[in-house]
């Protein structure tokens, strides 16, 4: 039986100023997607104006249902339907892509209803499942979250991984819309208009699957009514739509991928062709109310200060042992902290923070991409999430923290068992780049202690900075060198060994540190080497290394378990380019190979004594 | 009807030789994954001693089936059937994880039945899926493709990109064997022993799912025989294993994953249980020959010379542009050159050498992951595959490409759009870490043509390089800055600007060159300016550099579009470590808007006209 025409009219009216503001916003900045936009706008006008409930006031509110726009390039119309929502302004909108406005190529979070941003395909179902949580767990409120994937993207890996873990928590207020329009970027995509073929995926992987003709609000509404009814499991609506819908000159076209309309004639022809469903006398909106209300925002529950690192003195404790105590520290002190890991939690002792705080704790399973996706949902909402695994694994998730850096977001990444100190399992378990790629990340805090206590130390710090950020963790038991009150605030070093007429200074740290000690046991020349354990290397800390280095002439020696590219080397050259004046750096410049630890370090001139050897040549 | 008793006595003696070793090796090293082998010790006798063709002493030969190890973790045990096929000896097996010995801790391709590096999970399938290309479009022959997998390492969304592109490729000389032991490192996975669950997925991807109990040699061989027979499409055995079968005191059991036993008693009782399906005289392996034979390997076609770049001097050109043409040149000269691209052919250009040499062109769609670890297959079989996307995509494939270089193998990257001179897309779409994480790959060759001629030129340079690489390409059309004739070795620079009496040593590379030729124009210190075109920073050219800047008395500026960490800056401010005396850098150092590129540029300093400030301020 058919639904009331009234609503219908009035969809199809805003799916119109969707394509109208779209093709016009695109055609005025010379560039973007209107044809993504206009195969997306009936299915965005279905949301916006009939299945979201929401307060288009304060879009950024946890009470209100969310929208991911997973396919980021649609996002002059996501900016159109805020606008006819009553958001934003017209004039606001055709600032698109104009310098230093937040109405941006792709979606930023600029914009309060923009939760990370996307643009980079195949992360958006990560991001949705992040905040599906926050409002499950957290607000424990009835409020959905609804990803709008475009059908290119579902090639990509990290949405399946998304798809399995959804359906395994059985997070029913999460639902994906997918934009069925048939052609990507450069061709048609695999299945083309073949919506049964993802219907199987989609179904294989434990979600409940609808199909819809999108550009019929009967068939949408319909689809859309079924799918909210669905318990116990995602509900994903395949949507069949063309791509540049509504405008004959460049629908269902190749080679229409991101170009707008020429203003003057052509830009005209086509707004003339979506102006026929435009309404005379349109209704005022008529938006659903979050039924949900706004929680409090979360309060800091940390307490002036954490209990001390519990090792003592004597102890030999592995860095990433700290991670278990320091996790547990922080849950217990902030109910903010989430963790997040991939099926490792046994290894990089996350295990002790899900045994105490299993409802903060996310099982990712092996699937490092979706854990940082999932992360940088949950960072959107508020929370304060850390990714652990080893260091060489989070490489595979390097696209996904990137964006969630260009998000502002403050996501934090445990990474264990970096360098070639792991030894035995050889190099594709050794984190040997990481260093390279967090040094990149705007804003991004980059830490890297020597011992159980600093470690403990600068995971706090980590968690207070007000950004992303990395540690970086070994696996070695090492002896503890610092008291269990010392402070490790970012941007800061310390000296661990001051020699007595320092002519020579070493930089290094993590479990390298202990081999320069070691080296340095018993030297003769020990009491002109200074040692400084550069426990932070970003934010640089530029004026203590400067002076300390300064100190020694300008002499520096850099002992890295890291590529040389891009690690400590390359930070302390470039923070002190004009003030060095003799310069040794030794890295890991080769592939290592599968061996003892003592071995492999030798094997670079990293171990104790070959240390010993170098520093006994340069201090000749 | 029951298979000759004969084959399944033999074949379970050839397990318990792989247990056998797999459990010595292990416990002698001290460290490895026994129960992991001993999961698939069975699946392994039946590929080696009943399915797979190939010649035991010629073990890297093309005519042979070839199978890899996805699960990498479970090497002893790979490293254990080739003992028992002949080709290693039992001493060798047993210098398991000791220094300098090929048999590493995860298969490295020190040994020739090694194709690609794996250890780093999900990622075997796609390099299967390159091999098995080579085999049905190169080779031409009826050798198979074998990949054994982990039932962990299908939560790895990069597995389902290569499922889905194998069935659309219907390559079915590709075969897919999963060991579903239920435990995967600190916990059950997420499907456990639910072989359907598996078997649902696999067949929605568009492959044939057969299940066996794969510790039952008559389910297993029935399996095998049947997955042979499909055609048009992939078959993907799953198999319901135990982790630790055959050693009753770690058999499914949480906790073992990654543990050796303990050489005595331990070990001794472990060994006694697996002997019991030694056969006292066993028979000499009967292995089944391959049919197909090894052709001669594909011999160099490249001709003394290329044809020259197709640039007019006046033209306006963008570096990408020249990929299109430098491929077409490559592909020409060398039938060995590939190319695989992720849904963007049109915009990288790449487009024109798949619409002339389309066997050797693949599209991988929207899946990064799968396109690198397609390319390293494709290396590791002697072909020269290049990767093409925008450089910020490459991101995705960061653990791919780092896996393929550890591999020591000649894949080659191309990156588009890089830096923020792509304009209003935004930051999603700007690659700025794409030179800090390829500058970590060992002997990767890293290029940053400025103009057509010289990305002409550098692309070819790179396909002589006998390893890994990457060239940075950017978005603008470009002035033309060098003569067709012009060659870009590795290793060199190009002084574009030589100042009648230098003072100031600029170092840039791409778009920001011509910015910088911009600044100098008509400036009236320009003579006291010289300018570097750093196309190569990986091999750094240090010799050329230091000389260039010692000629300037150690003053440098260096201009980048890339983020501070890990570019221009850091490489130079490292080689040149002790040499330069007054030092600035200015680089992409926050998060870039969505705006025209020209006003992006100026933001961050990188314009004409704010470089001409800052030298003006320099020279002053």
């Amino acid at each position: 039986m058919s639904r009331q025409p009234a609503l219908i009219r009035e969809l199809k009216h805003r799916a119109a100023r969707i394509r109208w503001m779209s093709l016009k916003s695109t055609a005025q900045a010379g560039s973007g997607h209107p044809t993504s936009c206009n195969s997306a706008a009936d299915l965005l006008a279905a949301l916006f104006f009939h299945v979201m409930r929401y307060d288009p006031q304060n879009p950024g509110s946890s009470a209100n249902d969310r929208l991911v726009l997973s396919k980021g390039h649609a996002a002059p119309a996501l900016y159109a339907a805020w606008c006819e929502a009553g958001y934003l302004t017209e004039e606001q909108v055709y600032t698109l892509r104009q310098m230093n406005s937040p109405i941006e190529g792709h979606p930023m979070p600029y914009l309060p209803f923009v939760d990370v941003a996307t643009g980079s395909l195949g992360q958006g179902l990560s991001v949705g499942l992040g905040i599906a949580l926050h409002q499950a767990k957290v607000m424990k409120n009835d409020a959905r979250t609804f990803v709008l994937l475009g059908d290119g993207e579902m090639a990509e890996g990290s949405v399946w991984e998304a798809f399995a873990l959804a359906a395994h928590l059985k997070m029913d207020n999460l639902m994906a819309i997918v934009d069925v329009n048939r052609l990507g970027q450069s061709r048609e995509t695999m299945h083309g208009h073949d919506l049964r073929a993802y219907a199987r995926k989609v179904e294989a992987f434990g979600w409940e699957a609808l199909t819809c003709n999108g550009h019929d609000f009967e068939d949408i509404l319909t689809a859309f009514q079924r799918a909210l009814k669905v318990k116990g499991k995602p509900a994903c609506i395949l949507a069949k739509t063309i791509k540049g819908y509504g405008v004959s000159a460049i629908a269902d076209l190749d080679n229409w991928h991101g170009k707008p309309l020429k203003p003057g004639p052509e830009l005209d022809k086509a707004l003339e062709e979506v102006a026929a469903d435009l309404m005379k006398t349109p209704p005022k909106p008529s938006i659903p109310k979050p039924s949900a209300t706004q929680a409090p925002p979360l309060a800091s529950e940390r307490p002036a200060s954490f209990p001390p690192p519990p090792y003592a003195p004597d102890a030999k404790v592995a860095t990433r042992q700290a991670v278990g105590d320091a996790l547990l520290a922080l849950g217990g002190a902030d109910s903010r902290i989430w963790v997040i890991d991939g099926d490792t939690q046994n290894s990089t002792y996350s295990q002790k923070f899900a045994d105490r705080y299993p409802d903060r704790f996310v099982e990712c399973f092996i699937a490092e991409q979706n854990m940082a996706g999932i992360a940088a949902g949950l960072a959107a909402r508020g929370l304060i999430p850390f990714g652990v695994t080893f260091g060489a694994f989070l490489a595979r998730a390097f696209d996904q923290i990137r964006m969630s850096a260009l998000s502002g977001l403050p996501v934090k990444f445990l990474g264990t068992h970096a360098g070639i100190s792991i030894g035995e399992d050889g190099p594709s378990q050794m984190a040997l780049e990481d260093l390279a790629f967090f040094r990149t990340l705007p804003n991004g805090a980059v830490l890297y202690p020597s011992d159980a206590v600093s470690a403990y130390g600068t995971i706090l710090a980590l968690a207070r900075h007000n950004g992303p950020g990395y540690v970086r963790l070994s696996r070695p038991a090492t002896p503890i060198l610092y008291p269990v009150g010392e402070q490790f605030p970012l941007g800061e070093i310390k000296i661990i060994h001051a020699g007595k007429a320092p002519k020579l200074t070493v930089i290094s740290a993590g479990v390298i540190i202990h081999e320069v000690l070691r080296a340095l046991k018993d030297h003769p020349n020990a009491h002109q080497v200074q040692v400084i354990d550069l426990y932070c290397l970003k934010p640089f800390p530029t004026a203590q290394v400067a002076e300390a280095v300064g100190a020694t002439g300008g002499r520096v020696v850099v002992f890295e378990e890291h590529a040389p590219a891009g690690g400590i080397g390359e930070a302390v050259a470039t923070a002190l380019a004009g003030k060095i004046r003799e310069w040794t750096h030794v890295a890991v410049d080769r592939v290592p190979r599968s061996g003892p630890p003592e071995a492999l370090l030798a094997s670079f001139g990293l171990s104790a004594s070959t240390i010993r050897e170098r520093l006994t040549q340069l201090l000749a």
